[in-house]
């Protein structure tokens, strides 16, 4: 698959694809080597027809009797999703959710690194969490432009969101995601993705006082 | 709007009005009285086609000069949102993403309230986290059920993710939101929310990729 064409992957199928894979190597490490789209469908809780679409869409698919291949089915979404070379990420705000963030993905992913986390409490500067060094907040653009660092993880009290983001910005950063329940706008050539936790739980506070 | 009425509201724009209302109550606070729907569009990334669709299935509509009446539409949105009563809320698991969550949420929204936390290490039981008491993983059912709990928060290591989740069903939760890597199945009669931060990382870093 070329880069022209994956460009044009709708966001919603990246997302999923992500999720595919998760399934599937959980699937692998029980030793299955072929899954059907119903399977995966089942677990990620959406439609078949979804699935195959998504599938189709980087242009593979399965047999009628076996399914998808895992592996070969893992190897491709590894090729649209993973980058080269290492892409190298900055938490900003070294709190309980950054602590959280950075301790999760240590050693995870080889292909997506936590470089360098960043705060203002005088306790945190110069410590490491899960191997990661925390720097003061004024360092930032040196930071990033030394680790080439292309992804920035907001996650400071919301009153200082904007200010961060604006530093991230200013820094050469491409992708920003926000965990903080306040919404950020950046220029065209950043990719932003928000997450409030608040919108997650008053979903599943509307269903239970439906049923 | 009647509960039928709202039993109907698509999943996706209930998570839309939650965010919305969030969008409304920056807005409000900066002594802004009226919003158009491009205005909301913009700070959420979405199209005004868009926010006008959600905020007419839920019976509202602004006016062409104005555009919506920011107290009414928050009022609004929180009788479909909110419930009457409180609803206690569970957070099992009180590492750092534990923490994080119930610090976040500790007097935040007076109808969504994180009664107990649950976790097995013997250092954190019988603490209290953002004020709320941290009891052993084996005390569950009796305190769901003492404390007229309703929805779990798992934030569990991935590998206790489907004997927690089956726990709290045996329990007569009705909610859940699982923020382990490892995806879930519940009965029909269990709402379930899942989010997974690689995703969203991994479609950070595809889009960084790309451009």
């Amino acid at each position: 698959m070329d880069k022209r064409k994956m460009r044009h992957i709708p966001h919603k199928t990246i997302e999923r694809l992500s999720q595919y894979r998760r399934a599937l190597l959980i699937c692998q490490a029980t030793g299955k080597t072929h899954i059907f789209s119903h399977e995966i469908a089942k677990i990620q809780h959406i439609t078949a027809v979804q699935v195959r679409r998504d599938i189709m869409l980087i242009g593979y698919t399965g047999t009628l009797r076996k399914g998808y291949n895992i592996t070969e089915l893992v190897n491709l979404i590894g090729i649209i999703l993973d980058t080269d070379e290492v892409l190298n990420i900055a938490v900003i705000g070294i709190g309980n959710l950054g602590r959280a963030i950075t301790k999760y993905f240590s050693g995870k992913r080889t292909k997506l690194k936590i470089s360098a986390s960043f705060d203002t409490n005088p306790d945190k500067i110069g410590k490491k969490y899960a191997g990661v060094d925390c720097f003061h907040i004024n360092q930032l653009e040196k930071i990033i432009k030394e680790k080439n660092i292309s992804i920035g993880i907001i996650t400071v009290p919301s009153s200082e969101t904007i200010e961060i983001k604006n530093k991230l910005v200013n820094s050469g950063i491409k992708g920003i995601l926000n965990y903080t329940p306040k919404p950020v706008d950046v220029p065209d050539n950043v990719y932003l993705e928000e997450y409030d936790m608040t919108t997650s739980l008053e979903k599943v506070a509307f269903f239970v006082k439906m049923h």
